[in-house]
């Protein structure tokens, strides 16, 4: 009721009936309470925090009382990021949508934020200049914790070369809620593949700073799952997409909190 | 199987168990169908598109097999984006809580995208200045389509001014699937509310360019929902919600596709 009166702001003669109703609250609420347990109240509720963040001024954090757990609840799963990395051509958008229709057969709820699908709109005024490359990697990350945040099941797939970008993504979210996935495939099986030309492209000298041609991949130290595909070791998508599905099995993705 | 053969590249060596049963499929292809049909399916899959948007190139729409309506089944709604827009202090964060606690008691997937909110993340890079704004109130529309597209009911709570700026975000949506409500409350009911004590900084000249104060606020002309609060006249915020909500049933968004 206090976060109410808080939340709807100072006006008095609104959404209660009358000014009586009011003051015969704010009476009890003087009789019952000392004025320091209403500020106890209203900073363990936490209902506002004013803050300054980046170049943003006077925003304030609203907290909402349907949450992440009510949704999984909900859903009947743990929202996470799935985090694809890998290779041009390594295989991320066909694991993704692999990955995709075997949860949706369990009757899980995914989404994948793949990075070229992304470039056609949020990302659309970002270049492939070296800043705008981390910008496009940080801005996809805020959008999977968001996913997250909902309740989703979130598969981001996109190269996101340097370790220093993904480790920041990894950092917004809460541990165990980031599970990377390493497309382990080696450049002369991207490269054969080519299913975009872009490897042709960037032999070429047509495309400057190509992931794996002349600008470096640094693949993960340590991450929570990788599909190594070698020659003479290749398994299908969906056996791909079957690895990573247990995984979520075995901790706990797959079912409410 | 065209679809997968072209998504998962050219390797050949790879996720067929042999090149023997690639070729095979290969002959059956080409004594099956002439180059013109196979043109036909590969443009009327769509599956690729390689392009070029605003600042990005050479990046290609992904497909997946688990779409929009598939997801919209699971959860048995319509994804959507219900756009929350009026003056600091008319109530938009209280009615999308209010909106979220309703829908959810039904069973329903919400998710707010809130104005603040989204300034502590993916918009903390953004200031205040008229340019940053316009690029907020996109990144919120862009960001709100995705939640749409996911089947998630989307409420986007934030000021967003202009109409040209909402605008922008209604044409990233399909027709029907962006729902703007108007909180018409007028000017000097915000500011005797003022919750977050910004009326009282920008009459001290404190803040400038705020809305209602010394920069604009322009009304829809033309949307879904207005919901009045004039003096005397007003209702609680689960009592707005219900309205919202009365219009998600009556329309349909709270059934399967």
């Amino acid at each position: 009721m206090i976060g109410l009166l808080v939340d709807w702001g100072c006006d008095g003669s609104c959404w209660l009936d009358s000014h009586l109703t009011l003051l015969m609250l704010r009476l009890i609420l003087c009789l019952c309470l000392s004025v320091s347990d209403i500020g106890l109240i209203v900073f363990r509720l936490g209902l506002r925090r004013m803050s300054n963040v980046g170049n943003s001024s006077n925003i304030l954090w609203h907290k909402c009382s349907v949450e992440k757990a009510d949704r999984e609840q909900l859903l009947r799963q743990k929202g996470c990021v799935i985090w694809v990395t890998g290779l041009s051509g390594s295989g991320k958008s066909t694991l993704a949508c692999a990955l995709a229709r075997g949860l949706h057969a369990r009757g899980k709820l995914t989404y994948i934020l793949d990075g070229d699908n992304v470039r056609h709109g949020l990302n659309s005024d970002l270049s492939f200049k070296a800043e705008d490359r981390a910008e496009n990697i940080r801005r996809m990350g805020e959008v999977a914790k968001l996913f997250a945040d909902a309740g989703v099941i979130c598969i981001a797939s996109l190269i996101s070369p340097y370790r220093k970008d993904r480790e920041l993504c990894r950092s917004l979210l809460k541990e165990g809620e980031f599970i990377e996935v390493f497309m382990d495939v080696p450049l002369s099986i991207c490269e054969s593949r080519d299913p975009k030309g872009l490897y042709k492209l960037a032999r070429a000298g047509k495309i400057r700073g190509f992931t794996g041609i002349d600008d470096p991949y640094e693949p993960p130290l340590s991450c929570e799952i990788v599909l190594e595909q070698k020659d003479g070791s290749c398994a299908s998508p969906d056996r791909l997409a079957g690895r990573v599905i247990s995984y979520l099995e075995e901790k706990g993705y797959l079912s409410p909190a």
